[in-house]
Formats: structure tokens, sequence, C-alpha cells
């Protein structure tokens, strides 16, 4: 089956890297137990473990990322207290209100191209503790941030060790949204691997939907103490997939021989390539964004032939005569794409 | 890869029908809108309402049972409002309190081999509409009943009717879990169609996950004005599966010539020589259960050699020296697992 | 103002104790501290805790019963546990959902006459431990008993104390709503004091409202490191009382010279005095009920005419021609209303 | 009792209105219906009716702000809707997550001195539903506000108009926190009065607990078929009042020859005198503020001494060395409490 038109509007929208479908039908008939007990799904954790450097990990398997969301932020807080992102932050403003839904505040701060600022968070978090009736508040527990950001943007690793020593200093907990994750770890501007992940965060996952899995997130807590009732807590939120081993082997396969770490190239390659093109051409990028996501403003009246033969993401209004659209390149993006979308514009 | 031993432990346990895998397959690289707004979702939706010969209908697809119990109750009901099921229903027992967890009570009955009794919840309803309290306590808003239940036995049309007077009477919502729906409509004794269920229930699903899908369950509400922002609640209980058309296509191969009705066939007739095998042999079953799950009352000594050759299900104590097990056979079942396990016994 | 007819409806009809009105008018025009900082609020605070021989305690002041049980609950229990009850327990029927509306499931067992028995409840927490599906369930997390129960009946130490035992085995809190504890307090049968139930118990309440207060009920928490955020818990339920003084002086009042220990007496007297009238009359009693409630079984017939004279609750239905009925005698009741009570029967 | 040191940290320091504590006193020993069924309240819902000339409003009495606030709230809203509401908002900042607590996302719109503008509402909300995504955001449902402001100003009625058109527009409710309600009724410049608000609002509240009251606020719903289930949302908040009669008697005395429309008269009063004194004396207000609440910006070198002298409200910092001070004058402000505060300044 072909698509009509190209299509640059997201990048979970074609299924999964070749060799996690062969798996899948190879191992189809293989009967195994259920919820992730299976020894396909504990296979794919301790390499998981491997590449994060972290032996004592737990490691989870959810199906997307905001049950996953939801389930660690759950996991993590006591009912009294919420979390801090950026207002742009998916928890924010995209999950319609699923944090909520467990009853935990989302505790908001302007972001900079969707990253939080730590010595703002610092201010933040001094200021609630100073208020005389910081009690009669939601307590903040936990930072979310996400890597890269909804912007494509990254965090380097001082800005990302500075987040760690406030919440160090005010008992919270540090988690890592990386829906996006291997679009991160393929970028050579990006200072932040995996085992940095696991030595700096409270948790984080590592995202497949986005990034050649055909659905599933990774949890890593790297100190498993830290939380209790996990695998519970899962399933309260509906979020314990029965047939575990469907997302243990495509962790297992993503994460042998380094899959994971390199599935993101191509989309950088072409995202570059796509940036350098607009450039030349004399469109505008909306602000630098170094992963898979191209941030471009465009004359309204160029849309409308463009939107037929582009799929493209709407991002935001620039103004009367403008609008900010995001074109997002993925793990299985062919030369073929990049220069069709190229020739287009 | 093989299985070492043979394994009933449930039904869940393969993965999907190979149909099913083939069109993963082919549609792999194809690029579609996310969230089920793809024309393959769109596609299953319609040969479902036509199965259901419901024009109508809302049909949305979730990824698992506990998941769509929750979404599809917080759906129904309003905030004071709690849910009707049998003391043994999944819901009430081994869904971890998801349904709590969105703030319902289940507001447990004594089922009779897992099947609410429409007098007895006639009566429990009378009761609490003439207990002057009532206002003090959690109003019932829906019944919630599983077909086949979780004993493997099926309501015959005249139970499904009264249930669905008494709901009618009281104003609340029918609500069928079809976890296993491929098993009762495979089953000579089931009298409750697809149509049927469309008639007569406010809301019900027909399992994938467990007859023949790789996972997925497709939500059914006949008359989608009795409940609003149904997208948004999927989305807001991280339910909301990204890439949309992999249950799309699972539910079209599904309700593609039928295969849904008859896929659970092989199941039925496996039980069926398994229950024969079982009586011969001298066993006894604890109580009749016409679908694919087979109820078998085995000494506990007998049980320590049976479990180094075939894993089943546990299912309770019986007495002190005997427990009940569950044998599942599953839409896949060959008749080469049938006989090796008839050996066995 | 006077009532038209004998009221032994419940025993919260009244207003409070004289001398809490007069602490009531005398500090009218003060100006305190809200929220429970103020100075009375501490010398009550402190009354409880010598009362209890428990110089830790945390002791907070809540408005009302329903109130009080959702608070501490949520304050000790995990998102993923629920809590143990007799099925007739107040908090499983009579609080319209309010556990579940913070998220957990009221785990119940069937009580005798209100109790639960320790054994049960050790069999209950055994055969969760045991079943190897238990982490998709709600875990136990604690275990709520009343004193006296919602039937009047009373724990004996023994009891109490394998109930502590049970707990502790499964790291469980116990607690103890005492919505109407000063008349066990007052009763002669009872061995439970405030300073066993300190030593006892994670947390457990001393009834206001029904005990001689306007309105309150005081929280004790014997060990206060036991639970984090109470504070901000009590305010995220909307329980924190603005001009928290209003509690302290009631519970203040009724912590002056023993009042507590000793202001159910009248209620205890009365009590004992209207059971040996209705069994001289010829009544039966439903059941033994040693502290300010008594339980008749009433002909239908009877009881047309006697709700001209007095108010009574409804208890539950007997048999077709019987049921049975509830007197309720208050902390305030006067010989003359005890009379006039005996006088209609 | 004396206060040793002046006190003007809050309007609800003092206890209740004369008239409201004799009411208690005298009716003490009757005995009546609980949980606002008895007839004193059922008066007192007549008076409040007649006082905002609306007949078939549902008028139910609370015990507190926050409670109110997020029974409301939950009343009104489904479960995948939030309330839009000013950023300084009570619900917004200090109540703990009460409405999160709901499952209930506040969407915060910055506010103007406390007050959301009807434009930027309307802006809010046409984004909102122009946004390609919205399905996947939380729907604005109500409108909250608080008349006046935590800023203690005031909307004028074309302001209030113009909220509930963008309301009607939206199918959203409009919600009026009047924890300080007399407070307006009592300032020259307010023009919006009971009926108004009757007329204008979907639900608001009439504030005791800071008005005069001992506690307690009075709710009320000028068309009740808007909601449902209202008495059991109620209490499943915790928030039922089990002598329910201490309420009622309260409001009755209040709405009785329109004492509630007069009793915030001294304090508007005294407030005016103080900030006259204020700006005579060489202070600067932070900004204008019609009510009982005066902001005046302090340098922090004078609070030293002053808090020596008087209790005063933070508010919050201005600049390194100056701090914005509140100062609130209550209903029960006598001249020399005045007086004796403005020789201190």
């Amino acid at each position: 089956m072909e698509n009509r038109k190209l299509c640059f509007a997201s990048d979970y929208m074609k299924g999964a890297h070749p060799d996690i479908l062969q798996r899948i039908v190879e191992t189809n008939m293989m009967k195994t137990d259920g919820y992730g007990l299976d020894e396909i799904s504990e296979a794919a954790r301790e390499k998981i473990r491997k590449a994060c450097r972290c032996k004592e990990a737990c490691v989870e398997f959810l199906v997307g990322g905001t049950q996953t969301n939801a389930v660690v932020i759950d996991a993590f807080l006591r009912s009294y207290q919420g979390v801090i992102a950026a207002g742009t932050g998916h928890i924010s403003v995209h999950e319609a209100g699923a944090i909520e839904a467990s009853g935990h505040k989302v505790l908001t701060i302007p972001g900079h191209l969707g990253k939080l600022d730590a010595d703002e968070v610092r201010r933040y978090v001094e200021d609630f503790y100073q208020d005389p009736n910081h009690e009669h508040m939601v307590m903040p527990g936990m930072v979310y941030i996400s890597h890269p950001t909804e912007y494509g943007t990254l965090y380097n690793l001082e800005e990302l060790k500075k987040l760690r020593e406030v919440c160090d200093c005010y008992h919270m907990a540090l988690y890592v949204d990386g829906a996006r994750l291997a679009y991160a770890l393929a970028c050579p501007d990006n200072e932040i691997t995996l085992p940095e992940l696991a030595a700096l965060c409270d948790a984080f996952y590592i995202g497949g939907t986005k990034c050649g899995a055909l659905f599933g997130e990774a949890v890593v807590i790297p100190d498993p103490d830290r939380i209790s009732g996990f695998f519970t807590i899962i399933k309260q939120h509906g979020a314990l997939f029965a047939k575990g081993r469907l997302l243990g082997l495509q962790f297992d396969t993503l994460f042998t021989d380094g899959l994971y770490e390199r599935i993101g190239v191509p989309a950088i390659l072409a995202a570059q390539k796509i940036r350098e093109a607009l450039l030349k051409k004399g469109y505008r990028l909306c602000f630098e964004s170094p992963t898979n996501q191209i941030f471009c403003i465009m004359e309204n009246s160029r849309l409308e032939e463009l939107q037929t033969k582009v799929e493209y993401g709407f991002w935001e209004k620039y103004d009367d005569e403008h609008t900010v659209i995001r074109f997002a390149a993925d793990w299985g993006i062919t030369p073929e794409e990049t220069e069709a979308l190229i020739d287009i514009l």
C-alpha cells in the first residue's frame, strides 16, 4: 500500500523496524507467560540495564507515552504532591488531564523552547517553601522534563546536572520523558547518553513508539527502592499489557547491537538536509532545533498549495499572515522521501 | 521457537491469527494518521457496525481489557455513581482497583458461577432506593457483566433481556465485558449474537487479545449519544493508541468474512474433547462451563507431577486435598496440543 | 424551642454540652490564628495527648466523621492500597463512596454484629498474598474498625490486640473510627481505654459530633512519623477548618476534668433502662448491644402508631411482619425523655 | 479573653455575629433531623431564595470555602473537563490541589488584580476549539471567578455579563466564589447584587465564614436542573454536615432583615479610613482595592517594628527593600481597633 501524498506530519506514522516485525512473526505461535514475566522481556530488561550501565534498574515496558507519564508520576508522588513541568510540556497540555486524573497537579513554569531552567526551578521551589502558606499549596515532588523536548531541543549535561542538584536539594524526583530519545542519541549535539540518564534521573523512559517500535516505551528506574507497588500501579492504570513479550521483543531487538542508539540517524541527517534546503529557499526557521523536527515559518498563502502535496504538523500561529509548521523526519525516512519534500518546498 | 512444556495456562499466550500478522507486515511502512483516525480503522468500524447491525454505533479500539473497563465505566458514570458487578467479576477483583482509581465504587452482588441474576440485581437496586439513607450511599449507575463470564459460563437471551429491563427501570447502563466473546460466539449453546448485544446493551466490548488479535479490544456503544467526550476520556486514561491503524487492521481482519464469529471454534471443540477425556479418566469437573475453559478438581498429589508437564491455571482451593485448576484452550489450538494434554492427564 | 414528639432517631440531633457553648460565647470576639494554629487548639491537643498517655501524638481536629475517615485513610494508604472493613462498616456503605473518591478500594469482609474477627482478617490477607495474582489486586494497607461499631457492639482488649498482631504481621495500619467513642468509654463492659487505643492503633478518632460537641472529631496518630504531609492532605480534602479554635475549644472542654470519659454515662444508663423496659413489655431485642443504641424487633402494625409519637431509626427489615428499629440515647438525655419513651412503648 | 496585639491578619479570626450566637444558644437542646433536612435550614433556604429573587434555586450549606469550591466544581464538570481560573485564583494556588484531587485540571489564565477578562477567556476558549489537537486536551467546562477577588477588587456588571456571554457561547458554567461576598455587597462601588448573581451565574456561594458566621457557606444554584446527585456529591466529598441546622440557623440569621447585605459595612468604612490614613502618612498602596482588604507597600525595616504591634498578612515581596502586606478589616471591627491601627502606622 502506498501513501498518496508525502507525509511529514509526525514520527509515529509508520510501523516498526523490519527486524522487529521479523521477531514478531517468528515468535507468533510461541506461548509465553503474560504481563512481562516472560524470558524475552527479561532479556530485553537485561540489555537495557547494560546499555544504561545500571545493573539494579527496574525496567518495565508500557504501551504509550501519556500512559507512561501518568503511571510513573503516580508511582513517585504522594497524594499531596504535584509535578513541575514547562508550560509547554506534554503533560501540561496534551495529555487530556491524565496527571490530574490521578489527583496530581501539574505545576507549570515557563519553559524556554521547551526546556526548564534549573535556576528558575530552584526559585520556584524556594519561593514555595518560603511562602508561609505553602502547606495550603501543592508540594512539588517531582520535576518533569522531556529530552528531546516538544520543540526538538536538547538539554546539555550541565543543565541536567543542575536540575539534579535542585531536585536533590528539595527532595524531588527527576523524571525524563524520552518519547523521542532515539533522536537525541543520534544527534551529534547530544551530550546525554543512556548511562548519564541513569546516573542523573530517578526515572526516565526510552521511547519506542516514535523510535522504530510498533509501539511501546521502556521505563527505567535506576534505584527501584525509590518506589513501591509499581506492578500494581501499572495494572491499576490499565497499563499492564497482557502479551508482555510483544513489548519485550521490540526492546530486545532495539537493544541488540546498539540499534536504538543509531536508529535515529537517518532522521537526523534528513532533518539537517531539509533545514538547509529551507534556508536556501529563503524560508525562516522558527528556532534552532537540532533533532528530527523542523519548525518553519510559512506564509499562509503558501500553505494552501503545500498541504495538497505534503502532510505537515500545525505548530502555532506566528502572525496574521504566517504560521509555524512542523516537519518530522522519522527513523524510517528514505532519501527519496527527503528529496521529494525538498522538491516541493 | 518452541515451548518446552504444554501450556494451557491461559488464552492470551500466543500471538495473533496469521492473517493479522500478514496485514501488519504488508502495511508496515505505510504512513497513516494516528489515534484511530486512519482509513483502516474506519473500515474496521464499519465492518463491526455491520456485524452488529447497528449503523450508528460508536466503535473505538483500545489496547487491553482492564483499560477498556476503566474507560467505559468512567465514560458512563457520573462521579457519584458506582457499578454493580458480581463479586467474582474481573473489575471486582483482578483489576487492581482501576475502577476505584477513577473514583467509582464497584458494588458487588454474589454471582452464580460468575453470572448476575436479574432478580437479585433488581432487589439490590430496589433496596437501595427504598433505603431512606440512599442518598448517603453510592448510586448504582451501571450493571457490569461478562460474557462468557470468568467461569466460562454464558447468559442466555432471556437472562440478558431481564437484566436490560432492570437497567431500564432504574436508569442504569448495561455493559458487557466480552474479553472472551469469540468463545461465546463459537459455542453451540450461545444465544447471544453481536446484534443481540447491540440491541440490549449500552456498551460492550469485543475482545481481541484473547481471541486471535495480537492485542486490542473493540468497544461498541450502540447509541453514542449516551455519553460525551469519549475520545478525550480515552486519552485521559492513557488509553489512546498512537498508531491506531494497528488496532484497526486487526479488527478489520477479524471482521472480514466473519472470521471473528468462527475463530473460537477450535478452542470450543478442543475444550469439549478435553472435558470428555477428563470425565472418562475419572476426574471431576468443578462445574459446567460450555466455552473454552475447563475447571477440574484435582488431587494435590496429582498436581505435583502434572505441573512438570503442563502449565495450567490455579483457580481455587477446593479442600485440603484438592485444588480446582483451569485449562484454557485458545483460538490457535492444534489437535496435537489437545491430544498431548489428554495423554498426560 | 421544643420538639413536638420524642426523638430517639440518632445521637447527633441536639447541640453541644453547655460548657462548650459557654466557651464559644466567651471567646467569640477573640481573634486567633486560623487552621488550628491557635493556642486553644494547642491546649486541647496537649490534653488529649495526656489522656491518651502519648506525648508525641499528632492530634488534628476535623469537622465530621466521613471527612475524617476519608482524610486519614488517604493519608496512610499508597495509591495502590485499599482498606479492609466489615461489609457493614460506615465507610463500606454510608459514605457515598468517599474512600473510592480518593482512589482507594474498600475491601469488605463479613462482620459479626459490626465487628471484624482477627482470624478472618488474617485469613483474608494470607489468601491475598498466597494468590499468585495478588499483584493484580488491591493490596490491603489498612484495617478499619469502629468502636463502638455501627451495631453498638464493643471489641474487647484481646480482640483489638489480635487485630494489631495481624496488622503488624502484614504491614497494615490499624485505624479505629470512634464516632461514638464516648459511649464505649462510659460503658461498664468496655475494656478499651484511650491509652489502649493509642498503644494499639496507628490512628483513631475521638468522636465529638455524637458525643457532646457541636461538631468535630479529633484524629490521634500516636506515631506521627507513620505519615507525611497531613496538614496539606487535610486541606486538599477541603477539610481544613478556618476558625480552628472552634474545634480546639470544644475538645479542650471535653478533655477538661475528664468530661469526655463520663459524658456518655447518662446515655448508657438510659439505654439500659429502655432495654429492660422493652424486655419487660415483651419486645425482643435483635442482638446484644451494650452501648447507647437499642435495636428492637417490632411488629410492623405496632410501628404505625409508634411513629406518631416518637422518632426512631429504621435499621432493617426483619421479616414480612417485623422490622428492626433503633433507638439512640444521647449524652444529653434526661430522665424525663427516657420515661416518656418507656411510657409510649 | 483579649488579644495581646492588634490583629488585622485576616477576616476569619473572630467568631460570629452576636445574633447568631444567641440563636445557637437558644436552639441548643432542640433535636432536629440532620444533614440540612430540618426546618431551620429550610427557612434559611427560603430567605436566600427571596434575597436572590430566584424561587427555584437549590441552596445548600457547606462548611468552608475550599470544600465548597471542590464540591461545586465536581458537581458541574464531567470527568474530562477542567475549570478556567485566574492564575491567582484561590483554587489555582491555595487549595492544596483540592480540585485536581477530584480529577479536574485548573486551566489558568493570567488575571488582572485577580479578575478574569472576558475577552481573554473568549480567546482562550476559541484557541482551544481551533486547536486541531483539542480533543487531546482538557475541555474547559466552567469559568471560576471570585467576587470580591483575592485582591479585594470587584467585577462590574458589564464585566460579569460579558463573562456570561462567553460561557453561554461555549457551554461553560459560570461559578462565583463569594467567600467575601458581604464585603462586595457593602461596598458603594459594587454593582453586582444577589439577584444579579442569581441571574447571571450557574452557581455561586454566599460566604459565611469571613462574613459574620461562625462558619459556613451557602451554595446557590439558580437552576437546579443543571446538575444531579448534589446531595450525594456533598456526602462523597466528606462535606455533609451532620447537625445541618447549625449552618441553617446561621444563614437564617444572616438573611433576616437584610443583615447579610449590611454586615460588611463597618469593615468597608474602616478600610477606607485606614487607606486614607496610610496615604496621609506617606505610605503607598499597592493597587486600588475598594473592599475590606488594604494592600500596602512597606519598607522591610519598618515591618520589623510593626509586627511587634499588629498582626498583618504577608502578600508578596515587592522588591529587595519592600514588601506588600495586607490588612483585613472584618465585619466586627470596632472604631477602637481602627484607631489603634492608625495610631501605630
